[in-house]
């Protein structure tokens, strides 16, 4: 596709030659002839002369470059959506693969595609344009919406509703049982029967083996558009707000609410029944044992401010020297007290 | 059902008016008119005057209420029995699906059954009501106890035994290779054989993908009673004691034996090789790399005693005003000194 | 098997009575007579004395002991190699299984096997020797080498490439989607296409329930002889170098380069877009968010150098003496400068 006519397609301003044949997107380091390749993380600026890319999306921001660029305000979003010029995915198997054991009482629209070996069980509903691949299993009641796609070996138990447009990634499990058991007077636990279930709702992304557990009464919720990577956790009961991210590895333990916008890094691990408000931002690996107000930015474990954190960070590796500095002052002080008054007893 | 009745099934002192109609069991801010809630946390005490609930179960150390309530030293327990008493779960469908390959050697008891799809290997033995969910795979000779339920997507390994009343929740992995290798003079590693295998005792729960697995020699443990949540990791020759408690995303490090009674929070990890002591309480997101004291409360990464660590947290966002405070009184310090004896030399 | 055959086929020398009939290689705690035993971890040697074992294998370095031994450097080495005398794994069930569901257009090289229900997608090829479990599903277009070994719930996804002697463990992910989403202006996320592809080399190892994301463009790589442990998470265009090994609950984001022989320990986070140079060590739980030198053994969240850092988090339970010392002597300083300077007024 000629370059001109991509820069169209994604709404850019084309800078230099238009007629330079495209044939795929890739990245910068990998790029060669005939590539479209792009820079959004300014990390890799550096690497921008040395590209054998024919052309790059750009940033209006960033300075003339020697080859043919595409300019835009957001070279991310320009990206994907090259991405998607070029990319054709695979077909889905289309109808219900005759190994499939569907529910006689199940209800498919028109549509929906199940794989082999999936399981539906009774009085489930699944909408039109959903993919099911093969090896998921449905449990009895749960509602799919519409133009939603399932990987295999999910899980959905019994009761969960799964929006529209919902993508599950391959082992994720929906509604397992929330981790709930009463101390008895013996020192064993006994099990509190998890009654309730997990919405997720439209536009979501689930990743790869991430469980989130059903409530023991009323309902774990992950809102409209949030996004959860791989491995993460999801306790009983707890809210995820509309348009929040959850990096991978992240566990939110039971009852904890976490507002819209939320942003959070990789390994962040929320203790249970915390407020947690719109457009936090909580780095990498932190642990809040308390509520986070809005727009607030937290780090450390226990979590408080990044910044005031950033500088206790820094000021860590100073802390030996710390220790060895006030001994030796304090005994500086001896001495100018000794001075000033001979018969003080002296102290080491 | 009315609640007068439902104090006498709980063994709960009424306190109130015990004709009113309850039909559910629901969190005291989503309840409503028929329903009856609880608070066992003290976190929701507050919550109570605004609840729309009929009715509710209480300690009885809370002072008393506008609604009718039902009285009780372990308010979490009767709200487990409460949950019973209006929840029907579905029974599993009966007997062998038609799809399920059941090995010919394989021996079930009368009353077991097995899903579709569900594989059972060579020589598997599986007790009297035990309930194998569709899509579940049993390597050879693996032993089911009576009574337990093993969710979709679980696999056991070769050799496995799985107690008497064990939940086995989606995806769980039971007797996956230990992580052993031999690092060899050329810089590549040699696979030790896992031969040996998983014990998980009777009344233990397991949560969504997590990951338990096999000894080289001898057995990986998970002893009578013991909860484990989601996404935890138990390296092979680990001994989980009984009636301990981990909460999701925990990593237990080969050959580390865990106590009776040991409550891990989330996202834990244990080093190999550790003792812990019966009762340990390990908080969330701490590292042991050190044996553990009976009965010890422990925090921090690496992990100290518990109180003390809270103290040094406290102290960790003065840090960098502690620096600079103790070079200013450095600075001080040298001018007195340099008052007192004005031939000293000076130092910026 | 007679010891003295048993060091022979080890290239073990030979400490004491070789006529020894051995039956088993087991613990050191666990060996009873007829069971070899070793000891390669030296917190163990204390436990030698107490052994019911009837030989053991011990490192040349380790002096005299009661029973007869087996010497060698490497005894860690020469144990795995003494489990295979005595181990006798499984043979898999040969052959295409009638309910395994291959493509038309797959390729199955002859000595191949594919378990119950598996499926096995369009253009597949799968090498000669390579064992498919019971259910477990394969993406179209997968290629996989020889003689590996492919667990049930393992799931590879389009594309993707596995390479000889591959062991993937059960349930993990090969090929999930790389979590890429550009925000939009209305606070929402733009999912971007992950079109590139997984490729694990020769001679490496997936744990149980690891997730491995397929690129964004181009190639997320495992290289040759890498081992990963259970729950691993690893970002879209990551690359884990040769010879490396990643403990259990380790998260790789996206695009970080691992060089060769890195070794990182449990729950380690690395932030996205890093180098981390051939030979660095990660200690367990840390959280590098720069580039880590070759060589480096680094700690600390964020990290820097680790006895560095071992320092510091030895000072760490001073910190709240630290912060009352400097507020004494602080007050001990004002009052030597008020009987210096009199007229100065007082700080409290």
């Amino acid at each position: 596709m000629k370059l001109n006519r991509i820069a169209e397609k994604l709404g850019c301003r084309l800078v230099g030659d238009g007629d330079v044949d495209i044939v795929r997107v890739a990245g910068i380091d990998e790029a060669g002839p005939g590539d479209l390749t792009f820079v959004s993380n300014r990390k890799y600026i550096s690497h921008i002369p040395n590209t054998r890319a024919s052309a790059i999306i750009l940033g209006e921001d960033i300075p003339e470059v020697a080859i043919p660029s595409l300019r835009t305000d957001d070279p991310y979003l320009a990206f994907a959506r090259a991405l998607e010029l070029f990319f054709v995915p695979a077909p889905p198997e289309p109808g219900i693969h005759p190994t499939a054991v569907v529910s006689g009482d199940a209800r498919l629209e028109p549509g929906a595609c199940v794989g082999a070996y999936s399981v539906v069980g009774r009085g489930c509903r699944i909408g039109p344009g959903t993919v099911i691949h093969p090896h998921v299993v449905l449990y009895p009641r749960v509602t799919v919406g519409e133009d939603a796609v399932i990987h295999s070996f999910v899980t959905v138990r019994e009761d969960c509703r799964i929006g529209d447009r919902v993508v599950l990634q391959n082992g994720c499990v929906i509604g397992s049982d929330g981790f709930g058991f009463a101390p008895t007077r013996e020192g064993a636990f006994y099990k509190i029967c998890q009654t309730g279930r997990v919405v997720i709702e439209a536009d979501v992304e689930i990743g790869a083996n991430t469980a989130i557990d059903r409530a023991a009464v009323g309902e774990t919720v992950v809102r409209r558009g949030a996004k959860l990577d791989n491995l993460v956790q999801v306790g009983h009961g707890a809210t995820i707000g509309e348009h929040s991210v959850l990096a991978a590895q992240v566990g939110v333990a039971g009852s904890t609410r976490l507002g819209k916008g939320v942003w959070v890094g990789g390994q962040v691990g929320f203790a249970g029944h915390l407020e947690v408000g719109d457009g936090a931002v909580l780095t990498a690996q932190r642990g809040p044992s308390h509520d986070v107000a809005p727009g607030a930015m937290v780090s450390g474990s226990p979590a408080f401010d990044n910044s005031a954190w950033l500088r206790s960070v820094a000021s860590f590796p100073k802390l030996p020297h710390l220790v060895r500095k006030v001994r030796q002052l304090e005994q500086e002080i001896r001495r100018l007290q000794q001075e000033r008054d001979p018969e003080r007893p002296k102290k080491s």
